[in-house]
């Protein structure tokens, strides 16, 4: 026989009845009936019930044994009487008489119980992670991080791409973040980094000739802590593709996010359209870059039905340059305790309060109610519900001012709304591509114009684009929402030197700078680069997502604590004086 | 039409004839036959012949065009005459007529000539890695990396195991070799290290409870410059196992290397016995524990056919402790030119030379000769040949002292002298496994004990055996080798707390010590740590075998050169101040 196992603990079934079998695993917990000492057995794989009669040889072994000692058992199976089968676990049927047993590995008292729902603080989980990770949640999590990852691959194979690893002691990548440094030993007061991501890598092998390019990719980022994501490093699905434009990077990439989540997401409903919505129409429906469609809400300019009104504030304001009224419609919140609750709520977010309308049965039929319908009149506020759908027992609210300071306040007032009413299909996976982004953004004080997002993607209409107002310019570039969350970001790349020269230089960098900053990928575009784009999937975030997590380190196999400290390894630590000296580095004393 | 390809350079037959088409690619090169343009237009996937005649309505543009340009070209397909079809390309039976094209990317002087076979500095080929890259070789060296670890992870899949990511930012992992170190910004004065291997972490894994693990795992040794290893950075199958002993972990990745090699080794021989040979027999019998067994030389220990003979310098250095007489037989090479060859090669090699025997056709039948059968006589000659089983034809040489002194030139001696007469099948792949590794080591000098492999090995005999002489002491410790390189190394771990305290005292390690050192393992193996155990897989070495390249750059998209440098990117390059600032951090200046 085997020395550990003839099966695992969720293999026996009636089927094994009157075998003598050997299993390994973990004592999961052990009752005491009766003098009969009943051992729940625990492995990987399942669970097997395992119990020792006084006339058992081993039953003084057995009394010694606590939770999560790790032993190897002999026993004889045996049917259990119908009364007691459990047919919630394949073992269900049967229980193992044990004859003999070996301690594998012994356990101290535990700082974390295995068995049962007990709460512990974080740091507990941390510091004592391999008792953590045997907890059944957390099992679940790590085989389905595993096979979501193995999934990707196996789709993105079959979509014709490769898998090639790019180097992760390198040179800077210029992502916005902050780089991760590595001394060089051999090369004094030197410095490698840490990619924050292999963007540029992925276009040279476009460049190379290599076509089609993806790998699940571990990235770097030296982030201020924050609870959703990994102070340190966070793993994405990287892909690049020749000769492409934007909606081939889509019809690519849609069916392996759309499988993955059909394949893992339990059953959830997976919209199979993906609705293409523009930078500025995502602002205005939904108030955010990264929208949740589950929640049927569409946000609407109303201005037209304030200006020159009988509400004042809102017909002021409207005078003032770039200022709008934005409705959100609010199906089923005709109450005036949830408009008022939403008042609130705006309040508390920084605005002065949200104003609103809501359509109630009245004495000659429906009715608007609320102070804004009356300083507006009869007419306006017809107008209103029209243009937004709304009727009896709706209600719409109103946000006034310049967008950008109401937009994410207006974002979050449409979820919570989605939430209360009970409008947010919980049930679901909606996602969209929200295209168009600007190129450049302005500073708000010094009017400075800058990249607002990726300085390499191309920008719409070429070179000839540049000329204009940078403000105007749109970048092929792309990112997918999914339920709130921005699940992939990508572009099609500016793979033209004068234009990337160009589209640099109204940001205000000189082709000096450029060339020293990216002088890999811009010596790469004087050989005959190919028109490129691809796109980056958070995989941390897209397993949160399929297993209804909220916390990133719930799906990290062994994650930094918010401090990017490593309790379990003792990381960082204190470098040998030898080390240091090796490195040619000396630490400055803080104050 | 699609903006850039209706078909690859792969695609088109003569089916496609008489269809407009549109490719996308890089002028691989342009002759001008009579007036009559003839490209090769190469994409990833292939090549076609595009033919540009005088009444083309873009001839002036096709003329302008150079080798490496990529380009956008639409135009007829048309049958080849007979006698110009290439057979040995998919496309050879077909030309597309050129009717319009656009340079998607222009190219400067090429550095590097992606056509033709021209061998190019090192230096050059990474200055300019985009365009080394699109040669043919390195496109099939890459494919053909990517296609071994894909097949390395469904393999793994198909044996039951789940890919899981260990942390790259993170402690220091000792594997014995030098760590690289990364500042941490948030904690002044403290380092993470990149992980040398896994090591740790897949141990955790397995307390954790998660039964099967594997990765394809980056690791990182500030390693000095050496032409086979990457000076910074590699990849391994990592993989590791619960409830299992040696021969467990053994018939898991034998059919997963196995599998590889068949698959991409070109239909060299596979063999499916790999003998299990211990450590000592290794060296008697191939002078290295990373035999050649493609080589059918086995050497042996003579010593009692000079003991006490008339060859005085093998008989008085057997007075000696410690010392033997090994031979080396070589069938066919029985001639005084090549035995004085090899006497030579051993003088080249820094022993005084090779002493040889050598069997020839005499006057009365065979005779040996050579000054060594005259100085031990007919008698113990005989017998040395019936125990290396040699015959007419054939030689033995000797070579004499401690074997740890002539043991590496031996080896290499076998290696010549298998490749010289032809011995060695360059058409197999031989593998097998090397077991039983001493746990310690003595200093030559000191004679203190040390581990002489990995410390964490469980011991073979548990805790007795530590009682005993420590150089007496076996682990459960194993390599594969293939082909004379080392290509997998593992062990059974010790899981048990007691063992490893003991194992490392005798090594001179306190228990406080190992607390300090290994504290993240120790803490875990107090709370039910099950037996476990796993091996290694180099995968750039697997690649470099199945490309038959030698040069570990020669399989690796971006390396660095030798002095760990990245040419193209510029890495390591000097730190900003502020970034240094930040990680409070001083550069020593360099005398």
């Amino acid at each position: 026989m085997h020395a550990y196992r003839s099966h695992t603990c969720a293999d026996l079934t009636k089927e094994n009845v009157g075998e003598t079998v050997r299993l390994s695993g973990w004592v999961h917990r052990v009752r005491d009936h009766g003098g009969v000492l009943f051992i729940d057995l625990r492995d990987h794989f399942g669970m097997t019930q395992v119990l020792c009669d006084p006339d058992s040889p081993v039953f003084a072994q057995v009394e010694k044994l606590r939770s999560e000692w790790c032993v190897r058992i002999d026993g004889a199976v045996k049917a259990r009487a119908p009364e007691l089968i459990n047919a919630k676990i394949p073992t269900g049927e049967i229980e193992v008489y044990i004859r003999d047993m070996e301690v594998l590995g012994a356990a101290n008292e535990l700082p974390l119980m295995v068995f049962g729902d007990q709460e512990y603080p974080e740091e507990t989980r941390l510091r004592y992670r391999y008792l953590d990770l045997r907890r059944e949640e957390m099992q679940r999590n790590m085989t389905l991080r595993s096979d979501v990852v193995a999934s990707i691959r196996k789709r993105m194979w079959g979509q014709g791409f490769r898998e090639y690893q790019t180097p992760i002691i390198t040179a800077s990548s210029p992502e916005g973040a902050r780089d991760f440094l590595v001394p060089s030993r051999l090369h004094p007061g030197k410095f490698y980094a840490l990619p924050q991501a292999p963007q540029l890598f992925k276009q040279l092998i476009m460049v190379s000739g290599f076509d089609k390019y993806f790998q699940v990719a571990p990235c770097f980022r030296d982030e201020d802590p924050r609870a959703d994501r990994s102070p340190t490093d966070f793993y994405q699905l990287d892909m690049e593709m020749s000769f492409v434009e934007q909606q081939d990077v889509f019809d690519t990439i849609q069916p392996v996010i759309e499988g993955v989540f059909e394949e893992f997401g339990g059953g959830k409903k997976v919209d199979k359209h993906w609705p293409q919505i523009s930078y500025r129409d995502a602002a205005l429906w939904y108030g955010t870059d990264k929208p949740d469609l589950r929640n049927p809400i569409k946000m609407a300019d109303c201005s037209e039905h304030f200006r020159g009104s009988g509400f004042a504030i809102f017909a002021k304001l409207l005078e003032q340059d770039g200022t709008e009224i934005r409705a959100i419609p609010a199906p089923g919140g005709g109450s005036r305790k949830f408009c008022d609750r939403m008042n609130s709520f705006a309040q508390k977010e920084g605005l002065p309060g949200m104003g609103y309308i809501f359509w109630r049965e009245g004495e000659n039929g429906m009715e608007a109610a609320g102070p804004l319908a009356k300083n507006i009149g009869p007419e306006r506020t017809e107008a209103i519900r029209q243009q937004l759908g709304l009727g009896k027992g709706d209600a719409a609210f109103f946000l006034g001012g310049k967008p950008a300071q109401f937009e994410r306040v207006a974002g979050k007032a449409r979820d919570v709304i989605g939430e209360e009413l009970n409008l947010t299909d919980k049930d679901r996976f909606a996602f969209c591509w929200i295209v168009d982004f600007p190129m450049y953004e302005a500073d708000e004080e010094t009017g400075n114009i800058d990249f607002s997002h990726n300085p390499f993607s191309m920008p719409q209409g070429g070179i000839d684009a540049l000329s204009g107002d940078p403000l105007q310019v749109l970048g092929y570039q792309y990112d997918l929402a999914c339920n709130g969350y921005e699940l992939v970001s990508g572009a099609i790349r500016n793979h033209k030197l004068d234009i990337m020269i160009k589209a640099f230089e109204l940001a205000g960098y000189g082709e000096d700078e450029v060339r020293k900053r990216f002088g890999g990928l811009v010596n790469a575009f004087q050989f005959g680069a190919p028109p490129h784009g691809g796109c980056a999937a958070g995989i941390d975030r897209i397993v949160m997502l399929l297993a209804e997590e909220q916390n990133i380190r719930e799906v990290i196999m062994f994650p930094m604590n918010q401090r990017a400290e490593d309790l379990m390894m003792g990381a960082p630590s204190e470098p040998a004086s030898d080390q240091l000296m090796e490195l040619s580095l000396r630490v400055i004393p803080q104050e």
